[in-house]
């Protein structure tokens, strides 16, 4: 049953980020065709914002060493297709290829800035702003992704005014938007709304925020509801609920993105999302790494009961 | 970090399923002390309500056949111990054994109560009738437990006047409190809002009411969400997730306890259970399955990297 949802969007964009943060944590070689053709489908599926791949050197990320082969089999596709730059020369290799959308990846804690990035959180921030004014001067739009926004392994809970204080600052080098990252899947609702109340109250605007929720602990439905009950209304999601976080092996993936679906179906909030073409480009790839889905609506929608229609 | 949940409640009573709700619904024998066992445990976890067993007949559930041998094996401990009673002669077999808390199982469709009690949706009531009266007679405390609340495989969506009219007879023959189960877990949360909302215009005290879902499309800890919103305060789980719903292959088992458990704590609100505890509890149960627990906090709780603590 679809009910109107009172007090919440109307519209939700879904950042799908299945083909290069999922993609990006597979331990299964993926050819670069089937790359493309996974985000043909998830274009053809709906999605209007699909994160293609990134740009990190292939040392790094091996899985996205084909990021040039790939990103101009999908560059025609009349969809957003943001792509991850670590650093200027991620950027000039982006930038020569035509993306229109780029993505820096920061962190809200001191240690996982080293762990990641090998820099303090200052040095990651300093990194990245002749990226983003470059960018910004291409007139090219730039996402920022802030992780360990709740809790971190090292760490624990994430104080509020170190998150927002990143936030101000990416957003005051010029970022469009900022993806809040629950990296490793332990806020509860309540956290997502005190960060989003004290981000309002510093004067960041909700409209520049998405949320990118794990499901390690299963919360990030409810999270999701909490965040759209504050007026966001861009949420990240990575198909089949592919990826994870690597420096968390209990981390499983990302909230995956047909489980948002069909939430915000029931609750009437339009997506553009077909949920049936969806949920067959997820087990088609599911398929392709040769192990099933982790997706509850996934398995549940391709294991239909003979008497269910 | 624990965020006290504003227009939340302070406590939430968990109705703990999985000795029964759980156990019936497992292809495995487990044998009567380890289920007792299981029972000893959640208890110790600190859960107050734990559904023990079931006197149906045996013919239609062989796993919980030997309840007149496990309940005197759990009476003693200092928590409630309800039993589902599927009619009379359920009922005096309860009795018998001193249980002070019996549980009866009805449905809001009329394909379900067909399937499930070979009845119409009237025809169960009048069964149901007397077992309630005879229960408060004997000053036992009586649940109504109501399937297809939300969607039904067979008819789709559920009408909330439908569901409304089955609450309002089990309230009125005597019932003290009701589980509104979304056996296939096809709800939202924005129809969960919207059959609370029409269950309290109808008269009925959200204090009589649980919340019974399935986490079959992911949605059960954001239509908990939803609930907890809307003021209630009991919460049916299975610990580490067991059970399931033997008429729908696809519908994967209840809200897990310990999603559940992760959420309460860090919105702030009181259940009493040890989380640390109860995980130990369902990783012990899982290996007498001999299946890894479906509950993400489970899973999440029980592989901790090295360097989280």
């Amino acid at each position: 049953m679809t009910v109107a949802a009172r007090g919440l969007p109307a519209r939700v964009r879904i950042h799908e980020v299945g083909a290069r943060d999922g993609l990006q944590n597979e331990k299964t070689a993926v050819p670069t065709s089937v790359k493309a053709e996974f985000v043909h489908r998830l274009a053809d599926a709906g999605l209007s914002t699909i994160e293609a791949t990134s740009f990190v050197h292939p040392k790094w990320v091996p899985q996205l060493a084909d990021a040039e082969q790939l990103f101009p089999l999908v560059a025609g596709l009349p969809v957003a297709l943001p792509v991850l730059v670590p650093n200027e020369r991620g950027l000039d290799r982006a930038l020569a290829l035509g993306a229109r959308r780029v993505a820096v990846f920061a962190s809200a804690t001191e240690s996982f800035a080293k762990a990641n990035l090998n820099r303090t959180v200052d040095e990651a921030l300093a990194m990245f702003e002749p990226v983003v004014a470059r960018a910004k001067a291409a007139d090219v739009h730039v996402r920022g992704y802030l992780s360990m926004c709740f809790g971190d392994p090292w760490e624990g809970a994430v104080p509020l005014p170190q998150v927002v204080r990143v936030c101000r600052a990416l957003l005051a080098m010029g970022c469009d938007e900022l993806s809040l990252g629950d990296t490793i899947g332990v806020a509860t609702p309540g956290h997502v709304t005190a960060l989003l109340s004290a981000l309002g109250s510093q004067g960041v605007p909700v409209d520049a925020l998405g949320v990118h929720f794990h499901d390690t602990y299963g919360q990030a439905l409810a999270n999701t509801l909490a965040a759209l009950q504050h007026g966001v209304t861009t949420v990240d999601a990575s198909a089949g609920g592919l990826g994870g976080c690597p420096y968390a092996r209990s981390a499983t993936g990302n909230l995956a993105t047909e489980d948002l679906v069909w939430m915000l179906q029931g609750l009437g909030i339009d997506t553009g999302v077909d949920l049936g073409r969806l949920t067959a480009t997820s087990v088609w790839m599911a398929d392709r790494l040769g192990r099933p889905s982790p997706s509850r609506t996934v398995r549940a929608l391709s294991h239909k009961d003979p008497q269910e229609q």
